[in-house]
């Protein structure tokens, strides 16, 4: 297990994810900052999907981005992710999306998780992996 | 109740919906004819939620769909859906889309139910439903 | 010509826009809130595609969501559109989506207009209109 | 540059491509089947990028999916193109979904090329290399 403070993942725009203006359409920049901390979960050693497999769901509270400049199909996206804040309850990441050393856009995102529908305390597993990176 | 041989679901093309090529996705054109069966169960009393809610799943065996000429943003579609074929296990719709009197494209999707996860014969309420309309 | 401060916009969640949790992901309340402004133009008469016709193309500058509660397929989804700012370059709009009564998610979204890939004033007829909505 | 008639592309189901079956939604088999050909034209040293920047475009003109077993959110999929059928004016490709050695779908999918918004010949490096993976 290899602990960072700052997780990168990167793929390129998929053709599918541009609108007609031309750029990756602004809702997927909310589905890519997905596929990032699933990543850095999977990187943890914590899939998303063994969590799920227990009961435990991550659910979001907010989600935000600042788009700066757009990306174009087949842009080679890095995404950094950093952990911003977590507590027994939620947790907080940022995120930074850069094409050829530019950054193009920012986000953050607020989640919690729940168990038969109620939120619940982080479970233990995921709270102490998230202390570790966040004490780094 | 309406039964209606040839039903008729209209509504423009989303933003998001569109590539950089400035025409609707491919993809979105198999949305689309889901919005369109929704409405249609829903218009002969049936909606896919209240089948959902006694345990049946609407899945799909196999989907289809020919491109005749790009549709763009904010025109104003209507998909005009036919109840093919229907039989015990099994119900086919076909699919044109057009705008302003004029054929974008067409599909087909055959579906199937399932219940807790194994193929079952169409529920009664469906099956009878379908009948009627088949028969019409 | 209808002006409202405030704008509705009503549609049900479709089953694409799930995921695996049953809820409505949380990317797709930004193709909602699209979805909202483009028929709060249409209201004020200026639909989005004509002033695309004209050469201007109206972009995110930033976009925010905050989940309450979570909504499910097909919800009869009520999104309410508020004009929160307008400068000469830019303009903000804030929306509730309501179902039943009941406030499921809040969202704020900023834009400015681009021209030739260039950021630009809003054209006119576009600020014309929002003055008014906004001095109503 | 590597030739093959069967080329393979490998990534997992994202949790935004679920719906509330649990399932990947059949809509999104055929945004994998682009990204697949993409990688596949890449692999040939010809991204579609590249193509689009001289001014064609690749634009589809039917798409099929056959759906056997559902897929789930991070299951491993490996998708096998290969290319079924080539002329002057159209190529198709065919599409195998495999996770774990199952067999979980296939698909097929017709193109041509449009420049000016008018269909054409294959431009002609296109054309001789899809040639060669034909005959190889």
């Amino acid at each position: 297990m290899k602990l960072l403070k700052m997780f990168t993942y990167r793929r390129r725009v998929h053709f599918y994810e541009t609108d007609a203006q031309g750029f990756m359409h602004h809702s997927n920049y909310f589905r890519l900052f997905e596929e990032t901390r699933g990543e850095f979960l999977r990187s943890l050693g914590l899939p998303y999907s063994e969590l799920r497999k227990k009961g435990f769901e991550v659910v979001l509270i907010d989600a935000f981005a600042k788009y700066l400049r757009p990306v174009h199909y087949d842009d080679l996206l890095e995404v950094h992710l950093n952990l911003e804040d977590l507590t027994r309850v939620k947790f907080v990441f940022s995120y930074t999306v850069v094409v050829e050393g530019e950054l193009k856009a920012k986000g953050k995102t607020t989640h919690c998780v729940i168990k038969n529908s109620k939120p619940i305390k982080l479970p233990n597993e995921l709270y102490n992996l998230l202390k570790e990176v966040k004490e780094f």
